[in-house]
């Protein structure tokens, strides 16, 4: 199994989501729809993993996070956020969100955009073997973030033991339309004081 | 076309979403269910609304936000919520969130905590016909959230003029996991000083 192929199967759900919301065809299509939809439903399941995807590595004994709602390229919910680390130390990711992310008409939903800027500021705090999980985020809504383009960015501001404090911003055309900040915790096993656990950096 | 159809089918794509990233069959059956997915994408491509679902009246005159990402009963990715309210004044809304939502291994991405939070907040501000959009929410995580039954309450602290100031949490076996502050504005023109909008109570 490669996973190119299991990344187009989601890739293919991703539009299936947004043209079940967004179809107009005929009650007989819906129909026709729904019953393909469950054959493959039942194609699937004839094996699962128990539980969730959680952190997996592969064959190159890399951290897998495949299933993440974020970033996890198998997870047709995730746009998915593909996280750049920049030079002068902070991270960005740009991202396109469609009719599936929607809140107020043609707009994003503010909880997504909180989605959103949790796991990029979270990704400054992270570091390989060193996961980072959220303490306290505050995020302010300046104006309505329309779907379509987006770019998410974050820094750090400082670090004060276990706790790394992190700021950034949602844009796009319209200009910074949220502004967050928030403290990242390290768990103390991760701060040279215990065994690294093999997570990947990018898991929250 | 009925609504329950278009229900049924965001039900299906659902189950699909979890069994696209928790299955484990083989390769010919990965390529066979990508071509089955590609089938209805185009299926249900015949007819496509231009841009979002935003809001529309159904044919008893009510308002209907089926795309919405945290409520929208045509949107797989919705869990959906479904917000109740409460006699004593408050929200809640009783949700279980599987493998698609999930962040760190077992529990669910902090970011998805507060986009529930949002929501949840944000309803004990709505009323009929008066829509309040979130304008900052600070969410404090206690303890990680496994993935599972949960439940999200919120209430009305006090209200300011156009600022509604509500507070609430998510809880399951472990008690309080995630708690939330946040300060929902309605706009000027739903004050009483203008026309209301033919907005629904659960559009964000």
């Amino acid at each position: 199994m490669t996973d190119t192929l299991r990344e187009r199967l989601a890739q293919s759900v991703r539009r299936l989501i947004d043209v079940t919301i967004r179809s107009e065809a005929d009650e007989a299509a819906v129909a026709h729809a729904l019953a393909l939809v469950d054959q493959t439903v039942n194609l699937l399941s004839t094996r699962l993993m128990p539980g969730s995807f959680g952190v997996r590595t592969d064959s190159d004994g890399r951290t897998v996070v495949a299933g993440n709602v974020a970033i996890g390229l198998h997870n047709p919910i995730a746009p998915p956020l593909v996280v750049q680390q920049d030079t002068e130390g902070g991270v960005h990711a740009d991202v396109h969100l469609g009719a599936g992310y929607e809140g107020p008409p043609g707009h994003v939903h503010g909880g997504m955009c909180a989605l959103i800027l949790d796991h990029v500021l979270g990704a400054t705090a992270h570091q390989p073997n060193k996961p980072a999980y959220t303490g306290t985020i505050t995020v302010r809504y300046l104006r309505p973030t329309r779907l379509g383009a987006l770019r998410a960015e974050a820094r750090v501001e400082r670090i004060d033991g276990s706790k790394t404090y992190a700021t950034g911003h949602l844009s796009n055309v319209d200009g910074v339309t949220v502004e967050a900040e928030g403290v990242f915790i390290t768990p103390r096993e991760h701060l040279g004081l215990g065994e690294p656990e093999p997570l990947s950096d990018t898991t929250r």
